[in-house]
């Protein structure tokens, strides 16, 4: 079927790349003209705008929003509602906060468009693999694109979850998750590593554990390539960005009022990864010195 | 090749077959003779002691030990140490702490007798998959068994990984990050299940994420099994056992000075699995209502 | 000085009569007329309603709001904006969150009226001990209200700690802290119980901690009072309740990317307190139960 | 009375002049013969050697042993059974582990010796404030060394707390206590700091919460000390020790499968503190760029 892609960037991109190499056609556009022209390139179809990409598309039309969550989603929805016609849909694969796209699914459907919030898994090994795919709305909408999900997804890699907004929450819990789990296997890491008298070897280890072990798993492959690339992790820095799933799965456990100690400590090592020093830290050694005449260290030394 | 071994309740009687089926020789004992005759009837040879199993062994023999860690590994070890000759091999494929193994092996080599400590992952389901074996020791006794190890494990699923020690500690670790994963999936499911108006099929998710997501690993696959059985559980307790690797991982990581806060968290949820109620929550309610006369719950409400 | 107290509960009740004796006149307003009745017995004015309160004072005009935080502040608050005169003060003594009392200040300068966010600490025995209070707004505002807030407090007990807002958030990570320090009394109380060869007598552990020790605290001597009446807390329920302030304190600490995990911790054991059973803790078994064939604890047994 | 003390450090030392200045006899004894010289010009007896100690003291002798815990207490303490006689008593006043107190119990009572282990607690305030101090023993022995305790406590600030080991055991946990509430303050004082706009000064802050606040307490007013000399704490290093009874209380909390987390993760802040980068932090950068091509920091950027 037809589709129009905005956002060409590396997700973005590669769904496209991976419909047209199945079939379908994509119109795209991206606001760096390279990347449209890397489409055409593709055999896909560029368009100079928004505007000019929703001129090309047959109504009723299905356009893919693949740009950052965020203002970046809500601004480029809220202009694609007033160039679209009733009955078109449109659908968020990124990572937006479901509240948004609750936001954004009501916005739409005043003015008679549909709205699909799809969480996408699968990050750069999308094309080759796959995304995996949880998609919120209803059942008649998904029905219409799921030519385009079943083309993007590796068998049995996409489904219908509930309604809107319940794509982008499964999405957000699975990235929670997967906070959780490479916090556990770092932690084991470091222990292996800490406990130096057996001299382990990491990436021996990791890939002895993708075969037949408990803890096989695709993050654990992309660890043994990791340690194959750099046995201690040298060039790397200790320094961890988080994108947002992480915070907001921890938030709604919160207004849940339900327990999630391994997602939030998961979080909270990454904030600590990304300080140079501890102010907490600072004021325990100072209560320390306080009452135990502890030596503290000094800055500077 | 030629191999004793002692234990044949799931795990070892398991292991045996693979074994047999492999066309090693295998003789076999276990406290529970119905155990030994299902060995037999399963092609193997069985013994009415341990000093029969090793009356039939060729020297230099390969004992293996497959039997509860703790004072019942170490007593079995023991025995046979009086038992074997110089150059004979024992290997510990149980769930032993690793300063047993070391002791273990400091005890064997002044007899002159050969020791491995063989972590092994894969539970029930090894003995059609595999077994991933961790195994730590001298790398030529590693060299004399390893045609064991590869019949017991899938492809690439054995390795030498350091010196006495290292392969339980290696599987200790291992299990650590394994309580760290499932603390993660099912947190994930619990919020999941808890933001009730998306109405979420929890085993749909589950295969869902199977297939290109991050999250994908074999325990996930087990969960959308347990998911497939019974969709909300309903059937079993919140009452999660330990069996002590998850705990000599966190004091391990403490006595190394390593953070562990995820493994750590997740083997105190089990704690707290097995209380009907925390003694902690009642100070706090206690307090609570102290200083801020908030109402407590009496007990019997 | 003169002020109006809307909200004559637990807190404002208190407050009023501290207030009373130390030579303010109060003019005080409930919902409940028994309390406003109560107020007139201990030498205070009752109002009939918040116009009539208002319509008592004299210009420029002082009305501290003391009642449950959130909407029924909010409404109250711009209820009272619609009565008051330019110059006029309103004060929320109230548990509000900061980024609410930021929109009350904003909105009540639109209309020439002056904000107070006062946090309050001191719970039930503020009437005799004294409140501590950490106020935030303009510092010519706090110079106005000084007299009052002097004698609300013990000695040195109120500061004008920053712009609107402050004093709330100062109040929420006060509050923060309290969650953290309740939990680790509590967790320490919950070991030293459960080491029973030890027999150990709680109360007279609390009372001599009182005395010397490093963690003599208040809140330590209101455990050794809980302890006191009930030594096992046996007529409490392990069940515990949050206000909200612990929430916002993660929550911020999630925004401000902090780590606070003790704090946190301390949050999520209060939800797990008022869980019969863990949702996660069904996953972790019946995980157990397919990898390993680890008997699950069957529900109703 | 008259009491042998073994150890004249900062902890020793203030002891023995505090029981000087109640009237009690010392005879002590240091490696460090200047601090001897230090005991006698407070009005003290002093040693030469141990066995010249115990030569200056009557029968039955109480010989207090205030020197580092572990394996010089233990050989101080053995080297003692042999030089004293049936009826005297050994109290062991630093921080030992109960376990080592067990032992040393033991030990002590075949020869027919009594053992006194008194967790103290005070740090370096204890001269004038008195120690607070928890007992295990025997209760007549308690009794036998009562005015030695009564003179170094505050009033109320001793007491028998059980049987030997669980006055150790005990000033553990105070010890783990004192870990959690630590980290809370430090974590609610690091999210204020954080919160630039209000511009908290946390020196004002810490001695306002000291007056009618819930969590007021003597490391409040610590606090508040070490932010009145260095309010940003610029000349404190976020690098914190630990001694050793956080960690055995998190130990014998997993032996005693009690769930403590505030407790763990506070000793878990402090392994951080000290590291300058987390290993385990590389693993999770490495395994993002691996699978979302986030870009990683590169060291030495």
């Amino acid at each position: 079927m037809q589709l129009g892609m905005i956002g060409l960037g590396r997700m973005g991109f590669n769904m496209a790349r991976r419909l047209i190499d199945g079939g379908h056609s994509v119109v795209g556009y991206d606001r760096a003209p390279a990347q449209v022209d890397a489409l055409r390139a593709a055999s896909g179809a560029g368009a100079a705008s928004v505007e000019d990409m929703v001129a090309q598309l047959d109504a009723p039309r299905a356009v893919w929003v693949m740009i950052p969550a965020g203002p970046p989603t809500t601004q480029q929805i809220e202009a694609l509602a007033g160039m679209l016609s009733p009955g078109d849909i449109v659908i968020d694969g990124g990572n937006s906060n479901y509240r948004d796209s609750l936001r954004h699914a009501e916005m739409l459907k005043q003015r008679g468009l549909h709205f699909l919030d799809v969480g996408v898994s699968g990050g750069v090994w999308g094309y080759t693999e796959g995304f995996c795919m949880m998609a919120g709305g209803d059942p008649q909408v998904f029905a219409t694109v799921e030519p385009i999900l079943k083309t993007l997804a590796p068998e049995q890699g996409y489904r219908h979850v509930g309604p809107n907004g319940a794509g982008h929450f499964a999405k957000m819990v699975h990235n929670g998750i997967e906070y959780g789990m490479m916090q556990a296997y770092a932690e084991g890491f470091e222990v292996l590593r800490a406990k130096q008298e057996f001299g382990y070897d990491l990436h021996g280890l990791a890939e002895l554990w993708r075969h037949g072990s408990v803890v096989r798993s695709w993050l654990l492959d992309l660890a043994a390539d990791a340690f194959g690339k750099d046995a201690d992790l040298a060039a790397i820095k200790g320094y961890v960005a988080d994108s947002g799933e992480g915070r907001w799965t921890v938030q709604e456990s919160i207004d849940l009022a339900v327990a999630a100690p391994v997602i939030t400590l998961a979080l909270q090592m990454r904030f600590l990864s990304r300080q140079d020093e501890s102010f907490a830290a600072k004021v325990v050694a100072a209560l320390r010195n306080e009452f135990g005449g502890h030596a503290v260290v000094k800055t500077g030394t």
